[in-house]
């Protein structure tokens, strides 16, 4: 086998500012075949510090539930995914079961897998302080992505059971995208202003935290 | 409106060790009408120092095509799924023609957004270096789990592609679950043996690093 080739030159041109571009650069290659054919994006992982927290934001806040849940001795770990009927949103223990053969889960997207470590519950956020990959320096992870009917109903009824809002509808600036001051100051990258094209997309998007101080996106399905 | 109340009450009980447990707790509640009907978990966003690299191993090497691009003034951001067709599989154009219209980006699921702050390629990973949330004491997010159907394949596939493998199939060790010594030595949690239920999972997946050094789990759909 040898390796394979990178279709992505180095540097990549600078793509047209503020323009939604169906298939970005355009240099993407078909498939080969043999090759990542099945390959599913079926979860991200994130820490907890107290299931309870967790657990009630991620199924009473967010709509999902429980697919399955395993203590491996050290940790537990859950995986959860939204109800796909009515019928499963009335019965959680239905769509557990419809879910959780390894057919289905393995070929199932949009799960999300939450790691609780054996007695961190019994810490203080201050003590066991998880990272949320957006506080400069220590930059990495952004966020989880949740597409919403509505998002400043959404917004209203987290913030009512006391949800953080980070971001409300109706605002775009420069501080409401992921690039901080110190990389600006350090580096001199990502200076410049938003395009107007992305300003537009960006006001209609909401951000909360969640209990671990995880950024949570809502993007409207009805996006204008 | 009042505050949703907590189906989980704090501290919650172990799970039995060592047994998948469909449901979890059982304690996940029908979702209330006019509620979180119709939300769905569309994406993860990921920083990346320079899309060149980022391009080539989401796309050629774990098989994801661009939807859109956007140039957004100081980042551009860029949105990859799986092509779920062989035409779209043929031809990543069309793939991201039928994926990106509001209607059907909005309800799509498994989704990877990468943000690419201008400047940053100019940078060494050493500069600019991400962080994973995996190295103590910045842990937070763990990983993006994909399911393959044959994780030795796939592993082969990466590795001859000069992709660092973090953990092959084969091995289930106590250095292969997400717990650091910092956490045991510092809290003393996170501490006993796993369980061979577990051990017996763990034993079938692989862990590969991506160029920034996120974790990327492959996981089997022939789960045995």
């Amino acid at each position: 086998m040898t390796p394979v080739p990178n279709s992505f030159p180095s540097p990549l041109p600078p793509l047209p500012v503020g323009i939604h571009l169906p298939g970005g650069h355009g240099l993407d290659p078909s498939v080969p075949p043999n090759t990542t054919q099945g390959f599913h994006l079926n979860h991200l992982m994130l820490r907890i510090r107290d299931p309870s927290e967790s657990l009630h934001f991620y199924i009473d806040l967010m709509g999902l539930r429980t697919v399955f849940a395993m203590n491996t001795g050290p940790c537990s770990i859950y995986y959860l995914g939204h109800p796909q009927t009515d019928a499963e949103r009335a019965d959680p223990k239905l769509y557990a079961q419809n879910t959780v053969s390894n057919d289905v889960l393995t070929t199932t997207k949009g799960l999300i897998e939450l790691v609780h470590i054996h007695g961190t519950e019994k810490l203080s956020k201050e003590e066991y302080k998880l990272h949320n990959g957006n506080v400069a320096p220590f930059l990495g992870f952004g966020h989880v992505g949740f597409t919403v009917p509505d998002v400043p109903i959404a917004l209203e009824r987290l913030r009512e059971s006391g949800v953080k809002v980070l971001k409300d509808v109706g605002v775009a600036e420069r501080e409401n995208v992921p690039i901080t001051e110190w990389e600006m100051e350090k580096f001199g990258v990502g200076i410049g202003e938003l395009a107007e094209g992305y300003r537009h997309v960006l006001s209609q998007i909401g951000f909360v935290e969640d209990p671990n101080g995880y950024w949570i996106e809502l993007v409207p399905q009805n996006m204008k």
